[in-house]
């Protein structure tokens, strides 16, 4: 595998690469693609003041195979949402879901640390998301029976990141 | 008391009664006073597109003496936030709160009801707001520990609105 660089930088281009990216895991509908994409406009739009962070993980050659999209949460004082993670689907099993997590909470650990909040669906068919999360540190602190529909709960899957020491 | 009416349009002097109704509380900071104004003026903007949905308690003679906000939660079926509910000072204590939630309950309700979801925060100085959405058939569902800050808890107060029976 060529090598990987991790870029925080978000370019016109990355628009495209985020819908491809997000369209290949076969995972999301179409207008989950479109909510991915929307992220990546409003952050180019309105840079930091989006509240939106992105982490591109790539190749000289391929360009983006993976992001991960994180901010911090309104009206608190150091929690942050991970809104979204998604690695190309021919990149899938190697690992790079969780070097992108792991770049996302050293970002965190060189600001000032904090609460990170990944949501996921009780369904069946994120069991694979939710043992990632809790395969990474995080644990799954709160369920709101019901939310998505009736028998889907949404599960709040949290990990404190502590700030970097410094001498 | 003159006789209070319910009102779901919203105008553009809503903006200031809903800055007058918050501020009068004392219960919230400024930028909170601002989001507030904010939902209005996106309602103004958008329409119903805006997620935003209103209830204003008002007599004839005074306008608006409280409001409650609320609207679908984004992606999810029959799911509602309650983001705001506020009575002005000069009426507390005289149920007005309640009753603002009983309209709102009663315009899901005549809907496809739903689950209604009211965040706060763990700290002592929502001892009321807490005793309040208990006290009104809420549960507590969820809590996610340092949220807003560490010590402050998050709370969410959930009720479920079945759907009014029609023969």
């Amino acid at each position: 595998m060529h090598e990987i660089f991790f870029r925080d930088q978000v370019r016109a281009e990355d628009r495209h690469a985020v819908r491809e990216i997000v369209t290949s895991t076969a995972f999301f509908s179409a207008s989950e693609v479109d909510v991915a994409e929307e992220l990546v406009t409003e952050r180019l739009a309105k840079g930091e003041e989006s509240g939106y962070f992105f982490v591109f993980a790539e190749t000289l050659e391929r360009g983006p195979l993976g992001y991960a999209c994180y901010g911090p949460t309104p009206c608190t004082e150091s929690t942050h949402d991970l809104y979204w993670i998604a690695v190309h689907e021919e990149m899938r099993g190697q690992g790079l879901g969780r070097t992108l997590l792991a770049e996302v909470e050293a970002r965190l650990r060189r600001g000032k640390g904090g609460k990170l909040i990944a949501e996921t669906s009780s369904r069946e068919q994120y069991a694979p998301t939710q043992r990632f999360y809790l395969s990474c540190g995080f644990s799954l602190e709160a369920r709101i029976r019901d939310y998505y529909a009736p028998g889907e709960d949404i599960l709040y899957f949290t990990k404190n990141i502590g700030p970097l020491e410094r001498d």
